[in-house]
């Protein structure tokens, strides 16, 4: 217990340290930020020193502690320079903690006069939550076996020695690939004609599938196809599977199911899309396909940047947007949702099952990167969409408690669980904002995001009476 | 094959008899009743004689080519009439439709002052819907091993032949017992106050749970609370499994799961919306206990019918019925949607799944009425859910296509594929109608509700190669 306590300790620390540069930086909330940094890099020292003289306790199930904590913590202490800027407290953390989840709804409205500090730790909190899950999604979802994720567990033992000599490795190619692609996100956007500050920021929350923008108006403030297509690729970027780019890397093995499906539904859906756009509204094609790919990637890889106003093209676009939520990215990526691997296996697991009505002596496997998926691997998923669809159903329903109106619960709900900023509908669609909601209910959607981004069962299970049974 | 096309034969001669029947009995439509059995009795007797000489190839596969076609030749025979008095064809086809799935959702408005004749043959259509579709989950899914209902062929193999001797004489006690529930229902119909002719015909629709009224209003016409009290216990009587009444007849063995599950479910539903009205909208006790039990029942066990417009009721009620429609009743009764049996066994799948997390290595099996559930249960359970969803997504997409709103398209679809009849919103909520819809959406509509009486993978198995290849 004591390395969990430890772990969150540091990161207050660390978190206390970027406050302290951001704060040194920008003039304008050196106040806010240096407080911050004192109270949370105080809290962090006292709360790491106390238990650093013991640590040798540490078994897998206080893994789900480490885990649901850091969530926790980091979204409380992200929201502290945001609450003494000027945020209520309930704003300042649905804010830091759809900032750390990746989610990217925003309580904020004005960001275009909003002081550079601010709007660099919103995007900073969504960096750091996304690196923060990459490592989580490699390191410890395989091991805590939730969502399907043993499968992974099994891939490095049995390959990874080859690949990466340690974890350690492993997590330091996964930051530095991380780390350049921000940087040449951050160049390419300066290049297309964003400030050098805007470049940053908004490298930061694209590469994080994040999506906070330094303007109300989104991604779609900057008017210029480079700069969207960019937007589009390097948002695909922080989608795909971060052990793949060091498989490609060192090998140069480009071979993955998920890059592969994600691509080929990226690819059917623009055209499908476009091809709607063209014949029912007569919109010109490169500007359509230019709108309707931004878009669809903003959604699907929950990063959330929005160019237009895409619930204005009616009931199908809506529908459509709706369903798009709940796709999700890669897993080992920054992205949310239910990701490419679950939808992979549910569907050709769900194939088999099909073949087995009409041959019921046949033996057929779901097969997964060429290996059978053993009935652990299938439970997993299950257990997943399940908790993924109970999840949306009842925040759904609890929103319904503060009178929003179906279409505004359900696809807030939905967008919270999956982490990708905005709904549908006139309050929170991608032209909307989530400031006028009840504080209850933004209490609710950050239940969501927090649950959300750390897949379903690696919080629930705290909830069991086994898991307390077994930890003790 | 011949089979099929001979089982079909004798429905078509079944309906004829019935029509001739109600043509006889009701002057106003004498001329679309006869002129109907005479062209559907023709039909019926020239296909059942055609392949009467040879029927010995009946094999297992061919149960899903039977189960396939015959819900589509008693739609298609049942809206001749229909057709031949006024509505269009696809209009007639929708009805009708709609009727023999049990599902419940109209076109027709101006019922109060409609035919008798008409209104019977809605009724006649739901009731034989009922009747048919719990004869095919009790004899056919089972050996579909389709939606884990394989569960229950184990059950009446092991325990089936002490219970009964025969499958013909089970088949012969569930008719006797959907017959007497029919008459004791339109007798207590009668007591409470309804004509002879509206006991009936309302007696016919709620055993059925098919939901089809004789006014505009629906049940809501009948402003008695014994009538709703009535409605509401035998809405709940035909959604149960028609087996558990058997052994209870037979051997005063109360025990089922599925009961317990949906009497509980209910009691805690209605519960919690009562109190949820008694203190927002500080309504009268009894009055609301009324108003909630009958419309939670009615959407539950897949009825339809509606007392109130409860969509008026806010955002909170919109959404706790929206998921309501989701739910279904027993297995093995007229009712439809998921049913009671499958979310038993995904609850104590996903409950064994979550204590696998804490403790892997522990030996947890879940269990449906004191038997392990196998994969294979479990497999076909999540299957049908999987289909479930993309059903109602695809078909919610489609009608987006169409205009209609997210409400409309996703309540509509959902509401098709569960049998229930309404769906939320203006336009086909509670008080609304299916009339206004294009053809195109009422035809996907009619294929919800087809997919969806069958339990999605008895039909989506004929747009299987593998199907057509073991057939052949």
């Amino acid at each position: 217990m004591n390395f969990v306590v430890f772990s969150n300790g540091i990161l207050l620390l660390g978190m206390a340290g970027i406050m302290a540069v951001v704060g040194a930086v920008f003039p304008a909330t050196r106040e806010v930020f240096l407080i911050s940094a004192i109270v949370v890099g105080l809290i962090g020292a006292f709360a790491s020193l106390a238990v650093s003289h013991r640590m040798s306790d540490f078994r897998r199930l206080h893994t789900f502690l480490l885990t649901g904590s850091i969530w926790i913590t980091g979204a409380t202490a992200g929201a502290m320079p945001l609450w003494l800027w000027q945020l209520a407290p309930i704003d300042a953390f649905f804010e830091a903690m759809s900032g750390i989840t990746t989610t990217g709804s925003t309580v904020m409205s004005g960001l275009d006069t909003t002081e550079h500090g601010i709007l660099l730790w919103r995007a900073i909190l969504q960096w750091l939550g996304g690196v923060g899950f990459i490592v989580t999604g490699i390191a410890f979802l395989p091991i805590l076996r939730v969502g399907g994720m043993q499968l992974f567990r099994t891939e490095s033992s049995e390959r990874g020695e080859k690949e990466m000599a340690s974890a350690a490795r492993f997590a330091g190619a996964t930051v530095w690939i991380y780390l350049s692609l921000t940087g040449l996100c951050s160049v390419v956007y300066a290049v297309g004609g964003m400030t050098f500050f805007e470049a940053i920021a908004h490298a930061l929350t694209t590469v994080s599938t994040g999506g906070y923008s330094t303007s109300d108006a989104s991604f779609g403030h900057f008017d210029s196809g480079f700069l969207q297509w960019s937007g589009t690729i390097f948002m695909t970027a922080g989608a795909l599977p971060f052990a793949w780019y060091i498989k490609v890397l060192n090998r140069r093995d480009f071979r993955s199911e998920q890059v592969q499906g994600i691509l080929i539904f990226f690819a059917s859906t623009i055209a499908l899309l476009t091809l709607w756009r063209i014949l029912t509204a007569h919109t010109p094609l490169f500007e359509t396909l230019r709108l309707v790919a931004f878009n669809v990637v903003s959604v699907v890889t929950t990063t959330g940047y929005a160019t237009t106003d895409y619930t204005m093209w009616g009931p199908l676009a809506v529908a459509a947007f709706f369903a798009l939520t709940a796709v999700g990215g890669c897993t080992g990526s920054t992205s949310g949702g239910a990701k490419m691997m679950r939808w992979i296996i549910a569907i050709r697991k769900i194939r088999t099952q099909t073949r087995k009505v009409s041959a019921p002596s046949a033996v057929i496997f779901a097969r997964y990167e060429g290996r059978p998926v053993n009935n652990d691997v299938v439970g997993g998923v299950t257990t997943f969409f399940v908790f993924y669809a109970a999840t949306v159903g009842v925040l759904a329903i609890g929103l319904g408690l503060y009178d929003l109106d179906l279409e505004t619960s359900i696809s807030g709900a939905l967008t919270a669980v999956a982490n990708v900023g905005p709904g549908v509908g006139a309050t929170i669609g991608p032209a909307g904002n989530f400031s006028t909601l009840p504080d209850g209910a933004k209490l609710l959607l950050c239940f969501g995001m927090y649950v959300g981004r750390l897949e379903m069962l690696t919080v629930y299970v705290l909830l069991t009476a086994t898991f307390w049974r077994e930890v003790a």
